[in-house]
């Protein structure tokens, strides 16, 4: 497909600076981006990259200057969210095989479903499930009895949603994931570990995007609760009765144990871990592989094992690089002082 | 479903301190619950909730001591015994839809069911396969060929059971769960991985749970051991070779190397990682998120990367909270010797 | 199945030390080995074990010593090598239920098979895709439009392979794993994350292995790429845009972020956590639990959080274990310096 560069402006808004006629066949990030494709800067440190580039047009600020070269500007008040756009025209078409009910889906009794919805080859819906409109369930999904599932929401294939589950509107949850699997609850007697059954549930609210072999567990009683617009990367494991609040985000392989509370705007980055029955508050970041065992201050940072503030760990790490050569100048100091005492006879006070 | 206070000591036993004909309809965790429902304090650290719970019974210990308030009590030996055989009576009722063999399951030739067996819609049983009484397969699980499974055994939704895996009886095995896939084992040859056949098993004894997405590979030679009443959490790696002892506790995310030895009673915590070849003695303890490089002895906890002994880690780890501090005094000292070597002009000794 | 060591030399080469018509029964381990089996020593850390085995014969290098003991030697140049020979002919047959296609596969428009393949139970495979020869497609593999696999390759039950990847010859991958799902990305506007469409691919080259559960996401352009021979364990993150190289190992649980390079004949060893947008070099070894935060060079090693080279973190480690009584000698330091001085009257400048 090709668009002219005024084409382009016409459906994402700014302003073109340079040739409006210069065509366009595809998009790209400003490293790979070549001839024919257009690409954005939204941040200024890769401003420099304007210059390199092979791009035959960028999406740039109202503010960003040129450095000596004339590839064609398209200057938006939010680049990202104008190349957002500009995606959207090139993506390619997925699934064209099964619009509508696959006829070897198996659909229990009392199942609701909306407007335009698709249920892919063998996928398995239980009693009494509701689905919104245009709902899309890739092949292999299995749903379970008693499930809500909002409208504009989609399955890919494998993904497990066990009894109970309610997913709101505008989810998308990637293969392999398994909603509502029961939480890990044993009540110790006699060294052996009796199941404590899990009667409560899951909750995903509107326009939450969950990535994919992600586990989230069902509470023991009440729910676990995913709040709207929060976005979970592949293989975090999210233990019952944890509560993430809005327009998080859960990068690959986190891990939060039991009755923890995430707020609002958190950013939990790649392999962290957060022990259970603990609050990290809003807008709080932990750092990749931080260990927090305790709770976390809104809008801070925390990195390490056991989780410090960050700039706290930033000189603790410094320091700890010394170790080896501190090591060494105590040792030094011990024969320095030895030495002057010797020559003070001074009594050297232990403790 | 509602039930007296009387009914419900009748069934789990006890003693009422208070009305027994108190109606409760429901059960639910001591912060959690609300009126009609019932709850239990079995820890002296939540005897303080007994007085803000909204709970209308709580279920206690001969000892626990009243607060002021007079929510009516059942007294129990093991309070959170009882509480499972109240929780019991509540449980929702699941996967109501598919008693017995679905009309899309592939069974294989040779295969042999117990009494009562449920394979679920589009569930593949291999050939030469052997199933006790009462196994439950839910919708697309997929067992090879030559599988034993025990009794009582439930295999959750998209869970795989690879060739001549053996499963006990009362095993648990949630949604996503890889069984008996082949090791990572190569043959290093001039720069090349060339594979190790996988061609032992694996072997799941009874009253095991293992969570969602969890893989345990087979052996490269004779068995993969999990042993009796172990229960492991979500996201679990367990290598070739590995032996876990019984009645062990392993939360999600941990990852054993091949051929380590895990002891009975053990607990390994969230995200810790175990090497190959070492022994985990009984009752031992591996803190969330340790790295363990070395055998652990019997009964002692250990902590950090590389893991020590938990005491000594938590010294260690108070010193390296104060090493910006200490650093700063070690400047000072360098600046003191060097004031009283220069008064004394002694000569001060380098290593 | 039985073969004389006169056999098994004449099938895997080597030169027989002892007597040729000893009969095996078997393969295994080392110290598994029972009589009967045949098992090898290539490494010399595991040569007293010649001793102790209970193997029938031992495949050993050129250059071994006895140690008082006579069973059967078969030397090779490579032992590891002639016994992957050996190990072959043990291997029990797999999957011997479903060749060709089961009428149960679902299979789309325009779908170009080779000769000799396998499409198992319920296996569903989108339009436009093309197959190699001998393709082993188990039950419940799930493959979506415009897919290309090559020759040889087997994807185990319940993979999910997703629209447009790419997937090379001799390819091995087990159970749950996905490839091609989305990449982990978002535009941050206002406090709300909109999803940046991922309009790339994976290609994964010949001879990969990748284990179960694994995630491996494609590219928001372009494409995730893991070059020819690399093996890649259970439950590891590759996320979009990573490149791997060739003959490279990672272990089970890795994580690597968006964009990141990782070269040729590179170990990540087990949980190791890499960030994005940073090169490993050829050779280079990543400890396990490692946390690399920045690049690593060609065929060093690194190990901790944050990463450092092998030897220093060594350095490090033995000095943090030293802590707590570095921590009272500075103590006892500041009062034999307080005496000193007091003796001497000398100013100390403090910093």
């Amino acid at each position: 497909m090709e668009k002219s560069l005024r084409e382009i402006a016409e459906l994402v808004g700014g302003e073109i600076e340079g040739d409006p006629d210069t065509i366009i066949s595809g998009v790209s990030g400003i490293k790979e981006a070549q001839e024919g494709e257009i690409t954005f800067v939204a941040n200024s440190r890769y401003t420099s990259l304007i210059e390199t580039t092979g791009a035959s047009a960028i999406i740039v600020t109202p503010e960003t200057r040129r450095n000596g070269q004339n590839t064609p500007f398209l200057r938006a008040e939010n680049p990202y969210l104008a190349f957002l756009g500009v995606v959207d025209l090139w993506v390619p078409q997925e699934h064209t095989t099964s619009k509508g009910v696959h006829p070897t889906a198996v659909v229990g009794k009392n199942v609701t479903m909306g407007a335009e919805c698709t249920l892919g080859a063998y996928s398995v819906v239980g009693d009494d499930v509701t689905l919104g409109d245009r709902v899309t369930v890739y092949p292999h999904v299995v749903i379970g009895d008693r499930v809500k599932i909002g409208s504009g929401t989609v399955l890919y294939p494998h993904v497990t949603v066990r009894d109970r589950v309610s997913i709101g509107n505008r989810v998308i949850i990637h293969s392999g994931t398994r909603i509502g699997c029961d939480g890990f609850g044993f009540a110790p007697i006699k060294g052996q570990h009796h199941k404590v059954p899990q009667v409560g549930t899951v909750v995903i609210e509107d326009d939450v995007e969950v990535g994919a072999n992600v586990t989230i567990d069902r509470a023991t009683f009440q729910k676990t609760l995913i709040k709207k617009g929060t976005k979970i990367d592949n293989l975090v494991q999210i233990a019952h009765n944890v509560e993430v609040g809005e327009n998080s985000i859960i990068v690959a392989q986190v891990g939060i144990s039991g009755s923890t509370k995430i707020g609002d705007g958190v950013t939990l980055a790649g392999q962290a871990g957060i022990v259970g029955h603990i609050e990290i508050g809003d807008g709080a970041i932990v750092a990749a592989r931080a260990g927090v065992t305790k709770n976390v201050e809104p809008y801070t940072c925390v990195s390490g094992l056991p989780a410090t503030l960050h700039e706290k760990w930033q000189r603790m790490v410094a320091v700890q690089r010394r170790l080896p050569e501190i090591n060494k100048q105590i040792r030094r100091f011990e024969k320095r002082l030895a030495a002057l005492e010797q020559v003070l006879d001074a009594e050297p006070k232990n403790d």
